[in-house]
């Protein structure tokens, strides 16, 4: 009965989406697209310190003037929702077969691959769900050129790009004077600070689970701190091997990335490690709060089994000398044995006392809440 | 009497195959057959651009004929129950003895080894069952020369290579423009991939356990998890030694493998590290559900003591008071004292309100679930 | 009703201060201050080996004729309250954007940075709270160039670099010889050395803990070890990437750190990887205590089960026995039957006599501890 | 009563034999012998492509005129209680001080060092015990020169070079062919491939224990489990250190071990991460199995608690509502009202119906185990 | 009552001395002296081949003399408690500030630092105390020159360089005709083996408490198990970094350091590689021990639960069942309905009947040890 309402919650971020490998053997550079998924839609941004274009486009091929220019051009491809677009894409950009697979068949591993002319970096961008405690995660590609720079997202919904693109328009700080270099390492910094809102959200709810495993620990609890460490494992998977790109491509530099960009990386480097730093103590903390949740159970069941022995003991005992006596004791050799027997409301009174003990007891019971069913599971 | 249907299912994949070395100090080279595997066959393939042959032979020395030839040539040989035929392939192959150990010996660890002119890689394959959850694996080893391929196949069934096969027979891709490096790679990425739809089924499995430990964990459940955890065991000594002998390939190079195939094979290398860290996921999250099943069944526990606490703690002290009172009352000396006793119907409607509760309690904990027996451990 | 108390003690340290990031996209350098901080108050200290002066000054500027000075040049600022003292402080002491979004957006992770003129050194400074177990903790940066030393101060309150300042005034030791770069390592070195009294305090509530487990372990324990794991995980996270930084620049050097200094600095290195030491240890031991408190919480339960099951299953069988005779002897067959029933003060004794065993049972409890409410949690 | 056979099994390896050290402050070379141990006895090998001579000789001195021919020999002492022969040992061979305090003072931890003319190598061999799962494990020593190969056994019984000495003795391979170097890797290799036994047995003994585990833990499989992690600890303290000794004497080289040789020094490697290998799986499936076992003994606890909690709950309430009623109803008011009490065969009925009660519940206790006295170990 | 007497033995060693700090921001190279300490005692050794001297001095003043001379001078300070012989003492050996406030505030780290002319050696050493199992644990400091060797140890007791004086004395081995750097690896080489005893008794211990934990697990024996664990914590602190300092010594030398006392040291850090391997299996020997006691508590429980159901289940549907009948059968219908109720001894036999169930159960319970109070811990 309880048990038909018992199910994971949808909210459970599913471990792997289906279908994300392509079949043993095929070909390699084989792109597989999910047509249920979003069609691509191309944005293009171009700008110098002193012109400023932003439009969106309609086919690959409309960015071919923009790319030759001097100018700083950004093309942003969101949605993978198209074959042909993407083969066209991949034609327009020159892109080698492997890089366009990394691109299109996600997910992919966050890493930096050098290809000469090109680079590029394969990472991944959280975006915090306001109201539930979790979070989007898409796979973004930046392919970075001399004079452009191409950024594929997975899904056209949550950016959070939207900061840099202000930035371009208002020409706020240094980025309206750098060349491309500079806008990958914006949008890339975005993304590492776009870790920050998931984690602070991870960090009220520990507190909040601390909280809970101490004062009421549930069934509920248990699935909640279980549901927390899952999903910082899978925050744990993304920026590991963000930081790891990030490091090398600072380490070994590349032709496409300038001297004073160098210098800007290693602040984002920075700032991925802090992230992975506060992902792993966010992660012993939830380990440590399973121990916590397991003692108080263990508690609990202590609390409970004291209030047995305690009853049981006094009236096991009690209850074996009472009848032993019967207890026929003679209300005939003296006004002291039982003389409630004849009493006229005896009986009465009798059962009354009963019902006072008994509500009474159950009254003690319910305000230790050992009366609700804990075992069904409240589901959002 | 339950008890003689509990075994372990058959299904446990064995963690190593018995007699699967030799006597220590026998003669290093000496091969150990297993004369009731399959006798090996043996398939030829052998293409350039414009020619494509594919053809059962008989003999190992058959294949001598093409392997001088300019064009590539894939000699399979499938199943290891022939003694004298694999020291035929040695020979015709000029394989050294230790070669020969390693190919026919199953199981070796993943390794790379270079022999100058040949370049020895024991790698291991995974082929999901489809019904239950579970893999087959067997080693495959490749032996790649300057225009020849040789790989061994420790059994006939269930090999990942049939999409390269078909690549090379329609000529789709680049591979019948490539040498044998390239056909090495394109096995070599689909027996990676192959991990894949493993790792899926895995993926799944799981998450039918964590809503099983959550919802309703059985004895069952337990064995699962600790199921799961023993074939990500063996999952992960798989991939982790064939992660390291690629990453070193690509690191120390080999005359044999051309320049454009080292950047194919940093795609390989990708996978497997791809593959590496589902495996240390999925193992990590096994784990945390083995914390998870014992906490359910604390709880569970917690709830029972629940349950049989206010039963005894209430009854056991009206008990105590209806023992002392016998309960004797005088029935002659006012009406309200236990008139029933006089009843016509009054035994009958006593016992059948006992039995009414009796039942009801009954009930009760079989809605719990709390009177089936939960050792029995169902077998498929 | 007691539930209603059991909140969280306010002392729990927050794992991360809220807004401590800003959002994803803005501009690198972007500098975020907290109105409600303190403002920040700036003393200058100027010394060579003749001359020392010591003074507050108003305005960041007031500091620039101090700074082209032979002699060694402090800055001390206190506090991050104020926006434009903070900008003001950046174009004096030539910032780059980076080093003051550094300095002034805390926490930042510990490190060092090398801007050629510049060295900047991120370092976190620990205070004991003396009554409570705890500490402060706030960040310091230091700016070190050949002249002077520019060290920022998240908070006015709690620094432990009075007797630094001490050793200047009274020309203590070779302080006042030596340049800027000694006086970076004396603040860098009280700061490591600020660690120890704060471990000491962790030592002693380690071992309160220990006598505390293995006596009389409560829920509190539980709460109070959970506790000091959380702020010992604190505690590495600070001291870690510090020792780490004091370690590369002993490798790396700088040529704004003398070789004298150099040595000195191995020491401070030495005393950072003792503080890592004594929290590893710590940490070691306080998850060591939780697998104590787990065995003493389920010792206690074996102990009331014991308890539980000598007085049922003694006086189970006996009020069997007791039931089965009803005690209906016959009184007037033999004088042996019962002759309580019959006697006077038969009732009355019986009764008291029951009143004895309960209360002797309840005495037994109680001295046990097993009587008091032990899910209520105290708070300080 | 009982608990004076619970004493552990004499199978228990000890950890560390007694005495093992000399005194702290002794001379470095001081050799330790254990006179109750077996005297030594020595055996010599020369051979080369047409020779070969086996025989036993009495004293050290014996085999001089064979140590300075070109033909290899062997020289292979087994035992090490007689101090005059092993220190007459050192002379004839000039080895190092610390080289004989290596040999004779076991047990060293498994290394290799290399003297120039001379290279040591502490190795550890296993034999399987066949009956009971355990293996001996006792220290060998080979010492390798340009012409001979000294090799010390601990002990007389338990090798597993026969299978080399058949390999010379018969001229099987190449071995006849090679020099003292070959000879030398042979015996690593069998030494290696010797541990195999020992883990196939290790490994059914886990086979045996996770059926047990799952279907019928008892104390005893609690002891077992532990027994199997000490071992397997043991065994990876030996195979550790070896396979770093083999893997150093790879990467360094030495003169006294030809390229050839080399190559086969590869192959042994290979074997020792096997073995590494499987012994590390071993031991998490072992640690995986005392979770299982702490599952299986809640579980188990659940099933008692349910029978208790069903039983005593049904009752309980049943027997208050039987003690309320007395049961005196009134007889003579209907025939209804417990006829039972005036039967002619009445109370012999109602005992023998409470005694088939009592046996039936007796039988199910006992088909489930519980009667009987768990606590008690039994020994082999 | 029985609480009041549950006291952490005195035998626990401390985690850290009190005051082991000095205030942060204190001079570097100041030295903290315990007034209440030991004063130094010193003893000068002074040998060549053929002389050889002993005696106390009372001033650092006094071996000057000695210093100089080609002859290898030991000079030994036992003791710490008076800071004017320790600052003379720096000034007779010209130590460096830092060396010398090392060398007196105790404890530091081990770790090896060169000074040119001097090295400075800061070791741990390890006496065991025979009777209770445990360890004392004091700094020794070496401080070697090119003719002298000084050593500051900071107790007067128990020191194990006896051996190595008796050597000198004897001139047994080559230590008269080495200089001082082989004294110092011989006193360094006779802290190490000062482990071994140590360890033997820790490895007995385990022993004890391995048969303790399967045969009679008590809450002693869980605070033995612990104790274990943080002595080897300890030991674990002492040898780690006096092996990475001993590594390091070898691998860049020194030119105070011969090449033949190099290949000594070797032997010696072989010694502490064993140490540390000894102690980390150890450690996790005692970890898994925890494991099983948990575990043993659990079987424990499981017992005590499984008599209380089947006494319980037994007795309690009995009880019902007399219950209900009264047991009021009629004895006048029938000779066989309770004939005993009129039996002239009835009444006394029944309650003679009950003494005897009552008594066997209590020796049933006392002979499983379940009537001792076992949470009173006993103290030594």
């Amino acid at each position: 009965m309880a048990r038909k309402i018992r199910r994971i919650p949808k909210a459970v971020t599913k471990l792997y989406p289906k279908d994300f490998y392509h079949q043993p053997g095929t070909l390699p550079g084989t792109i597989v697209v999910d047509e249920n998924a979003e069609p691509p839609t191309i944005f293009l941004i171009d700008y110098n310190q002193t012109n400023f274009i932003r439009k969106q486009i309609e086919t690959p091929e409309n960015c071919v003037p923009y790319l030759d220019k001097e100018s700083v051009t950004w093309v942003d491809v969101q949605g993978l929702g198209n074959q042909d677009i993407l083969q066209r894409l991949g034609q327009v950009f020159d892109l080698h077969p492997l890089v366009l697979e990394d691109v299109v068949n996600v997910p992919e591993r966050p890493k930096i691959e050098d290809y000469e002319d090109q680079l590029l970096f394969i990472a991944r961008m959280v975006v915090p769900k306001e109201k539930t405690c979790g979070f989007y995660s898409e796979q973004v590609s930046l392919i970075l050129s001399k004079h452009y720079l191409l950024t594929v997202q997975e899904e056209p919904e949550h950016d959070c790009f939207e900061g840099v693109r202000i930035r371009i328009d208002r020409s706020k700080g240094i980025i309206r004077k750098q060349g491309a270099d500079y806008l990958a390492y914006a949008l890339l910094d975005a993304m590492i600070d776009g870790f920050f809102p998931v984690l602070e959200l991870y960090g009220e709810r520990i507190e909040e689970l601390e909280e809970e495993v101490m004062v009421n620990p549930t069934r509920q609890t248990l699935q909640n701190i279980y549901q927390v460490r899952r999903e910082l494992l899978q925050l744990r998977r993304a920026i590991w091997p963000q930081r790891d790109a990030i490091s090398s491509l600072i380490r070994d530099g590349s032709e496409l990335i300038g001297e004073e960009v160098r210098i800007y990386l290693r602040d984002c480097y920075d700032h991925a490690v802090q992230v992975m730093d506060m992902v792993e103590t966010y992660r012993e903390l939830a380990s440590g709060l399973m121990d916590v949740y397991l003692s108080s159970v263990s508690n609990k069941m202590n609390e409970i089994m004291k209030v047995l022995t305690v009853v049981s003991s006094i009236f096991i005992p009690l209850t074996f000398v009472a009848g032993i006596y019967g207890m026929n004791f003679n209300t005939e050799k003296s006004p002291y044995n039982m003389p409630e027997l004849n009493w006229y409301w005896g009986y009465p009174i009798c059962l009354a006392g009963m019902a006072v003990i008994g509500f009474a007891l159950l009254f003690f019971f319910w305000q230790r809440g050992w009366l609700k069913n804990s075992s069904t599971i409240k589901r959002d």
